[in-house]
């Protein structure tokens, strides 16, 4: 019996079961997910959502992150999930493609900001909510997401679920119609990618989750069963599943420390490519070069070979304009894919010099990127794993410097900086409303 | 195209281009709907979604049908569309077992009562969602229902969505959006039946409906082929699909037409054994019958075949229960459905004068009754179309001795007359308020 065997896993797991290990990925997963919503706060399908308040003249229960605004604990939920992943720049569970923190955030931080827990109780809502769903996303992983299904969308709302049902204190009966009800709403399609859609899919999993914990607060009754029965969530959503994954070495393996971070704002398989042309700076400067070529994988190529793109979206999956952002700027976050950049004139002159090539003996986290300089000198250097994989984590440093990079334009340094503080110690915090306040109220320079 | 061309074809149909037949069916449909959602507005699980009033401090836009209470959009259209659902006693699309009232009346009484609208414009808005709706379920039923998708909650979003967007005065983009952003929300899984989230469905559809046309109108992008696109909504949730059906014969057949109302408040399959036992009304008294035998299809009683329900819930699924009641009272509605009923003793000494078997050469809708009284007299009938199919379907006076049945109870007689008048004459009504007035406000008894 997967679901009732998963809820008391759930249950019996106090906030001292949970190596100190899991807990520091889960406040850099908290620091990477606020940086990423706060950056995309004011995001034109942010502005969308957001004027659902006056539609449906909205409670004021919430605050958007990085914004004045308050909303419901439902609307806010869908907006906090959704501006996370507007620049697909969220963290990633390897494994399952699933992005964690966006259905599961969202609903910690409007309860958290809502209602009064200790910090504690909030991550470990967070760390549960995301075992949740990163174990159900490995169980129905590939063939849910080759079918057509948004992974991060489906599985997502059980996380939810589970995180809002800790924070309310749910019982067995609770937690297990929370699932059924989390379980039903379970949608969101692939074919959404490339709009608006797409990011609004991690929103819809929050609120819907955080809208089954609430209904099963009030005793509301669903299937017991949700993920293993004939007609349940594996069986109708995915072609193939193994659901002993969602179990099997509960508490001795955490999913959660599987959560990459993305250092650049663009598909992972470019990362090890950006990575090179960014290291080759060491050695050249862009007046001196005459070529460089960078060796990916065969799929590398196949996905991102766009040799001309005209849009921050198109340049996303260009290895010319992303290898050369890398080696002029050092960098490949949101700013070096504006429209703007895209189209910059010293950026469209040094993207014909960006020659790339295949191995299919490279990995996927591997490239090897050679810079022949104007005089004829040649240099190499080979990327063995790219920054942000687990083998090679993004440092602290990185991270926070991509969190003020997101969030200083919005709220500037001395709030950047005082949230970050507060995130590193976020276990010895009175409240949550003392970090959603430096992000939200009079702190927004907007 | 299937999407597009499914879009032109709704645009481009005015309310003159609707025959009156179906205006007058759709009028009926909404009756009925209004019928079963006053009907159950009071049981546990719409008291428990009402509750959400208050966590979500929601603004007061719509009226819960059947209460004083008034909620937001979209929490309205969740309770409407879930309390219709309650008694599984409200409208089917016999090809399809899809309810088509569920999730689209709620959207247009919330848009209609939160703004103004013609009677015209209201009608043509529930007539073409519900037209969407049926024609999509018509093209993945049955491999779509098989699997496990609830398919009242799964197409039932995008008759939501259109009817808003008729409202909302959609151009072909925006609704096209609003269909993308439909589609996505959809969701619902059949594990649920017997829990209080099977009736969640139809309000959950009608409620991502509304938001999926809320977000379209102010301009939110989304897939413009969410049907027919390699990963789309037919390919995703539906082993075999024919997308040829949502357009065929548009404007020529109307699926609506299919509609059917129950007289019953239980599974179809009864109905033509319950139409049966009523019959026998005319040749005996209950201290007379020796035994009833009663032959029906043998499907009919491998679903109905309980033998001592305890409960109204498990006595839904007893041809035992429900041949007595129907012999008794000459009725089999929500009434004698409930828990008291089921366990009175004339009822109890009375199933066991009920004798059914089963004869292959009888299909679904028909069934014969024998009564053997104590003075060896036999009388016998045969039902060739239960009361309620498309060849036998329920006269006015029924559907409204039905209404007046659930309402009566809640709004009173002289109400529940009110309202029949008023939803008889719908397109000559000046707003939609006057009829929702009838029973929310002062005019409710509770």
């Amino acid at each position: 019996m997967t679901t009732p065997t998963l809820v008391k896993n759930i249950l019996n797991t106090a906030y001292d079961d949970i190596p100190y290990s899991v807990v520091e990925h889960a406040k850099k997963s908290i620091k990477n997910w606020m940086g990423v919503a706060i950056g995309a706060s004011y995001h034109e399908s942010v502005e969308m959502v957001l004027e659902l308040k006056k539609d449906l003249q909205s409670g004021e229960q919430v605050s958007i992150l990085g914004r004045t605004e308050k909303v419901d604990l439902l609307l806010g939920s869908l907006i906090n999930g959704m501006s996370s992943h507007i620049f697909d720049f969220d963290d990633t569970h390897l494994d399952t493609i699933h992005h964690p923190s966006g259905p599961v955030a969202p609903v910690v931080f409007a309860l958290g900001e809502h209602y009064d827990f200790t910090p504690k109780e909030l991550l470990r809502a967070f760390i549960l909510g995301c075992e949740a769903e990163l174990r159900i996303s490995n169980a129905v992983y590939p063939s849910h997401y080759d079918l057509g299904w948004h992974i991060t969308s489906t599985t997502g709302g059980f996380g939810a679920a589970v995180a809002a049902g800790i924070l309310l204190k749910f019982n067995e009966e609770q937690m297990l119609n929370a699932l059924g009800l989390a379980g039903t709403q379970a949608s969101g399609l692939r074919e959404m990618f490339g709009t608006m859609t797409k990011p609004f899919h991690p929103g819809k999993a929050a609120q819907n989750g955080l809208l089954a914990a609430l209904l099963a607060k009030k005793g509301f009754t669903s299937s017991k069963q949700v993920l293993e029965a004939k007609r349940g969530f594996a069986a109708t959503l995915a072609p193939e599943y193994d659901l002993d994954r969602v179990n099997e070495n509960w508490g001795t393996q955490w999913e959660l420390l599987k959560n990459a971070f993305k250092p650049y704002a663009c598909g992972i398989v470019l990362h090890p490519a950006i990575d090179a042309c960014i290291k080759l700076r060491e050695f050249a400067t862009p007046e001196n070069v005459k070529e460089i070529q960078v060796t990916v994988n065969p799929y590398v190529l196949e996905l991102t070979g766009k040799k001309e793109p005209k849009t921050g979206l198109e340049a996303k999956f260009s290895i010319y304009h992303s290898g050369t952002i890398g080696f002029l700027e050092g960098d490949a976050g949101e700013d070096q894919y504006k429209d703007q950049v895209v189209l910059r004139s010293d950026v469209l002159k040094f993207r014909s010099k960006i020659n790339p090539t295949v191995d299919k003996n490279l990995k996927e986290d591997e490239a090897i990127a050679k810079v022949i300089l104007n005089n004829g000198k040649e240099y190499i250097v080979k990327i063995e794993h790219a920054t942000g994989s687990i083998a090679k984590p993004m440092t602290d440093n990185h991270l926070n410097s991509k969190f003020k990079k997101l969030t200083v334009p919005i709220i500037g340094t001395e709030m950047a900086n005082k949230l970050i503080e507060h995130l590193d110690s976020f276990e010895e915090l009175l409240t949550l409303k003392e970090i959603v306040k430096l992000c939200t109220e009079e702190n927004v320079l907007a």
